[in-house]
């Protein structure tokens, strides 16, 4: 790309803006990882995903990318051939199904709607129908970021407490933990699954399982070959403050900053309650654009990015191009099933006011750029939205 | 630790010290992995590796410790119940045989001497008995870090090439790439496995493949199940210029600075004959001690690091506890089978002669106040060697 000048607005469902201090901490010089400071590097990490987590299970922290951690939680609680339900409802919930696949799990998907969330009377229904308790666990994603759709966890849960269905709960939480309340523990959740790049204001390359005592006491049996992802090596290093195998040292150190400026500095209800009002404030610019939110449900709508419908006749990719040469700000694509039909706003990580305002003045400027028919109006209608 | 002014001396056989332009380099803003920017960074990456591990092969890079790189070795190529053979010479040779088996592989560890490289006449004998062609592949370490021992990977080869053996040949460089030469190509190597935070001057957090022809034909028909780590998934995207999954995005930035220097700015042949030159004033210094060297074959030096063995009644751990008081410095522990009975000295990565001379020193210093019998005299050795 030729030279633009200012800061990239990197609006994207993640990876999000790391914050300058986080970049800071990661290059610092690389240290000793069997050495005594990585013991106290190792638990402020482990007690700070801990507290992201609402949980007081336990946790492995990877180095890897999500796709990594999905990997992690089916290898580690099951066997050759089990069978498990994910939701066909968005990009990441099928493609984590399709992990599944890979490993010799006989996965279904339970019809969904992309503008939707996972559906728990269609989950209540199968399992209803699994008198033989066949399914070894429901694959769900909290927030869907192909289609900027959450799901409602509890509601899952209570639709597999309600048919006494002992199927483990996973939970994708790749780009809602740290932007939107999730509680793994209150919410019965056996595996949650996170990635570094998105809520968490790092760079990609850590990944996470929040893992119950019922994952765990699965883990002691699951036959699925595993090594890289073992649990137990984890868990049984971490405890000693160590890791298995070389960490990814220097992330860990941008995690133990970033984990003290969302728990310590702004506190986690704060991170909520501003991507709720970030949220908000995106959905009132659309809609004053006279654009379609993507998800059609309003309890419904993601607070870590916003996915907008094309008009007919109208490419997002060519949307987004406008916007990256005009204004040197990312979008996110549509993906999958959905290319070409939306594109996502990221309002997410390191993020506030003025900089949500830069990126919609930027959408809205590449929708007059590019031709698309749309109303005058979206930021004043964000600024409003701000103002309260 | 309580603060301790200066420059920490890190001195393991790796992590080492990343250069600062690195670190700075890691500290830039994240980006979108799927944009523009994207393409050039992914396509420097890959080519750079190309060179360092000589080779014109496909390369993979993997978000992920090098530990993950064994496992993409053995997953891509191998099925359930395949025979495998690995060397008895080294904790890590060892452990690479025992993630091995937590594949269900049967792997049979040849006879060795932790002393000694990895033995080519054994391997001969063993693969002549081989006459059903069971064994799939053979791995072996070319730098066995735990024991500061190269192994003749070039007599491995014959070995196999004079019994008409066709397995794979899988050979772990984390510790020697880009310290000392080594040749995918030319050396016949299948699956190459490699690290970011040795001799490529990064912090660690990146791990590679280099794969041959003849390994990708056996990934095309193995039934070992993978997803991170599958090949044909990771090499599909790089030739769009982008990944299967988020890449580590930080570190690719860090690993294009490290490339340039090593490639472009030092030159590779100029890499190897530093990593020599320090190899030979290190173990002078040893000998001027009146201590030994680990490795009992001159051949087998290892050009990374050097094992120096304890007398007896001293124990490993007490010396590298007081050099780290003392002096701020981290020295490589005993592993596995050697604990309490070397330390090993790391001098590789990005490094010169005067930081190997406070190297030394501190290990001068540290003998005489952890009351290991030696002789004086180990600096003034390595001085004269430096100067030739």
């Amino acid at each position: 790309m030729p030279y633009q000048p200012g800061r990239h607005f990197l609006q994207l469902p993640g990876p999000t803006n790391v914050p300058d201090r986080v970049l800071a901490a990661i290059a610092k010089p690389t240290f000793d990882h069997r050495g005594p400071d990585a013991i106290s590097l190792t638990k402020d990490c482990v007690d700070g995903m801990k507290t992201v987590f609402q949980t007081a299970a336990d946790v492995a922290i990877y180095p890897g990318s999500a796709t990594g951690a999905w990997e992690a939680a089916l290898v580690n609680t099951l066997n050759p051939g089990d069978q498990v339900l994910a939701f066909d409802n968005g990009q990441f919930a099928v493609q984590w199904a399709n992990v599944a696949k890979r490993f010799g799990l006989e996965a279904e998907l339970l019809p969904g709607d992309w503008h939707r969330g996972a559906n728990a009377t269609v989950l209540r229904e199968r399992l209803g129908k699994d008198s033989g308790h066949r399914i070894r666990a429901v694959m769900a994603v909290h927030n869907e970021t192909s289609t900027c759709v959450t799901s409602d966890i509890p509601a899952l849960r209570r639709a597999m407490d309600e048919t006494g269905h002992p199927a483990l709960l996973m939970v994708d939480t790749v780009s809602s933990l740290a932007t939107t309340d999730y509680r793994h523990d209150e919410w019965g959740v056996d595996v949650t699954v996170a990635g570094s790049q998105k809520g968490l204001m790092l760079p990609p390359g850590l990944c996470f399982n929040a893992i119950s005592e019922k994952a765990i006491a699965a883990s002691r049996t699951a036959t699925l070959p595993r090594n890289y992802w073992r649990w137990e090596d984890v868990l049984e290093w971490n405890r000693k403050g160590f890791f298995p195998y070389t960490p990814s040292t220097n992330l860990l150190y941008g995690l133990r900053e970033a984990l003290k400026m969302l728990i310590e500095e702004e506190g986690l209800p704060n991170v909520f309650a501003r991507h709720k009002r970030h949220g908000e404030a995106t959905r009132r610019a659309v809609q004053a654009w006279g654009l379609e939110i993507w998800a059609s449900d309003p309890t419904e709508y993601s607070q870590t990015a916003t996915g907008v419908t094309m008009p007919e006749g109208c490419n997002e990719a060519e949307v987004r191009a406008v916007i990256l040469r005009h204004f040197n700000m990312s979008l996110g694509a549509g993906l999958g099933k959905v290319a070409g039909k939306i594109f996502r706003i990221g309002h997410l990580g390191s993020f506030n006011d003025l900089m949500l305002a830069g990126t919609l003045c930027g959408v809205e400027m590449g929708l007059d750029l590019a031709g698309v028919p749309h109303r005058k109006g979206g930021v004043a209608a964000a600024m409003a939205s701000l103002l309260g």
